[in-house]
């Protein structure tokens, strides 16, 4: 299969590229490195990425950003982020790259823990998570051709904790290698509509 | 209590009004109609009104709109709508209402099943609907002063179905007045960050 992996070079990205390079061709992207660059908050820089890429047979993203502040100092505008580029970032890539894909061609999107386990500070990200899984579950249900769209929701990364682990006190830490196997599930297997949850 | 209710001329609205006007003073709010109107939409309006209510002990959102169309013919600007009114419209309540809210004030928010069961035509309306419930979820542990926050998921209604039978084939509609309890649950008694589902 032909992979695009956005955000091949993150923590989830480095272990989706280990897992899916042996047996695929993974074109790595991301906004700055990579093979091809992206802002997925710019549905023209998108636009862009599949016209350099041509047609492909899956699409997965380990990218999204969103603000984490405290409930108490966030705004509209705090909300604003992680709308445009965790949330409508992963969704435009599934509106614009259903151009862009092969019959049978699978989405794999990645939410989160925190819409099921909230933390303090992360009112966005909760909110983000909630609205792209529940986004596969609709979209699978009308995209045509064959075509999939999964969500993977993993817990706080074993590599991520020198930095989040004070974020994340009681949480059971998951190794980045363990979620990539649910990319793997999803780009593999044949599910749609699926949140795969890793830890 | 002093409650206010927004969309309180709508089918949702018309039954909590029904069910929690008798033990308490409920203001109706519409976005023309009423006794006080409000964009949800337009954070300017949310703040006017809330100079206007002055402090409160319960606001509930039965207003909200999302854009109903088959995903193959929505792009990025189909799903701006359900993100500025139902989304952000209910999310700025909280923030900014927070400020008019009397210690143990309660926020209900309204999502709805098709996040849980999707449909046709409703993929904003899905992202939208989780969203809502994942923001209440996460914003409840950080509301302070006793502040609380849900929202209510309710079924296609009885009332609604003359119009929306065609999009929910084989679901069962629930009345409004059934609908109207969990937003007094909510209001009445002291949960927060739950999703009261209804049908």
């Amino acid at each position: 299969m032909k992979i695009l992996l956005i955000g091949a070079h993150g923590t989830i990205g480095s272990a989706v590229a280990k897992e899916l390079g042996p047996r695929h061709e993974v074109i790595k992207i991301g906004r700055s490195s990579g093979d091809l660059h992206v802002d997925i908050s710019d549905s023209a820089s998108i636009r862009k990425l599949f016209e350099q890429t041509g047609k492909f047979d899956a699409l997965v993203c380990a990218a999204g950003n969103v603000t984490f502040a405290p409930l108490a100092d966030m705004s509209e505008k705090d909300f604003a982020l992680g709308l445009q580029d965790k949330l409508m970032g992963q969704v435009n890539l599934v509106l614009i790259g259903r151009e862009y894909a092969n019959d049978g061609a699978s989405f794999t999107l990645t939410s989160g823990i925190l819409n099921r386990d909230p933390i303090l500070a992360g009112a966005s990200a909760s909110l983000v998570n909630g609205a792209i899984d529940s986004f596969v579950k609709a979209a699978a249900i009308e995209l045509p051709h064959g075509l999939r769209v999964n969500s993977v929701s993993p817990n706080v990364l074993v590599e991520a904790m020198g930095s989040y682990a004070p974020y994340f006190r009681g949480f059971k830490p998951v190794p980045a290698a363990d979620v990539a196997l649910a990319y793997a599930k999803s780009v593999e297997g044949r599910q749609t509509g699926q949140t795969y949850q890793v830890g």
